[in-house]
């Protein structure tokens, strides 16, 4: 059994769709970045190659490829999967928080553990996604950006020899 | 086992008491919040559901409820700790680190974790609290606010059948 | 089997070597602090007492003891492993994340992760080390500190009697 964590930031700015755990939030302000700057599946795939010591996202997927320009972080996720069973690694669980001020997230957080799940090939009861503010302080109470975490249980499950 | 992660945000200002850990700080200031505003606590709270996939703080105890106005944090740990049990799920260790740049509080530390062990039903030496200041930076550095995170690790028990 | 988590957070500055993961950064800046303020190794001891519940890195080499005036960090996580080892813990694995802006730390983090495993007694595929950017955004976009954080998973093997 591995643990591993991972962290991601990115700001928001108008004229971006936004992208938040593999689902697309109507706001007036996405997430910038390379990909499509999902901050949540982004810490998700580097707590998943962390645990399995497999580098980090900007390692596989370095944001100066035109390969990852605008992709559809699920693709990320699942390739970060593919890399840990390559190792023999399957996954026990995912927690996860996401700071932001606005918007309200909750309505959209079952299906982002929905979506996650299945790029996992986990069951939904094994992601968590949680939301904080932060209270108005700093660049994320000023809605300059969001911060995900995530942490992750691997394991390598016994091979039983009959 | 699973792994569950939580982390939590208030602003420290005049004219409330503060509350971490469980324990009553003497200080100028105290965390701003609905409930107690227990930042420790919540953290732990949070990382608890998170590891039993049961949803977050906010959706258990929404800070538009009159219920849990000024509410004691020990008893929405408790809850919390309910919550889990219901599932199956008993506590192996809470590591936690609280970010704060003053008062220290170090001679808080031992009460702290004899309060948590005790809400949680468990021993002393499976609760840790730790602190550290962010060296005078970012909100936390000019003591706007202050931040805490744990870490949990939660199993169900094998049930031996005789 | 328990868990740990660690935070550490320093400022760069100006006229100062910059000592990371156990590794010598050519750079204009380096971080301060009493110690060699390696943010990393400082976050990986946190996490270590953390899960052993032995108190944390303050406790333990005060910031006022001259004894820990510009110390090698690799000397106090070597401390740190043997006092989780007085209590009969061995380290699974640790993973960790570095948010800074500058410089780029990528060439560096193979020989870090050999520096940690290293000290720590424990085999280099046990070690991750990532890093991130926080997009320009708070005091680590601004370059004037960096976060380190860490996770470990450490338990007590089992004694076999024959
Ligand atoms: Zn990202
Ligand atoms: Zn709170
Ligand atoms: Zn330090």
């Amino acid at each position: 059994m591995r643990i591993g964590f991972g962290i991601d930031f990115h700001q928001l700015v108008p004229g971006r769709d936004f992208w938040l755990g593999g689902v697309h939030i109507p706001y007036h302000k996405g997430a910038l970045g390379h990909s499509d700057a999902d901050v949540l599946l982004h810490a998700i795939c580097d707590a998943l190659l962390g645990a399995a010591c497999l580098g980090d996202i900007g390692l596989h997927f370095p944001d100066t490829s035109a390969e990852y320009k605008n992709i559809d972080s699920k693709i990320l996720l699942q390739k970060c999967v593919s890399l840990i069973a390559e190792k023999g690694y399957k996954i026990i669980n995912i927690d996860s928080s996401i700071c932001l001020e606005a918007p309200k997230i909750k309505p959209y957080v079952k299906q982002m553990q929905q979506v996650i799940a299945s790029a996992c090939n986990i069951m939904e009861e094994d992601v968590s996604v949680k939301a904080t503010t932060t209270e108005k302080m700093g660049f994320v109470g000023r809605e300059e950006g969001l911060v995900a975490y995530a942490t992750v249980l691997i394991h390598k499950p016994t091979k039983l020899v009959m």
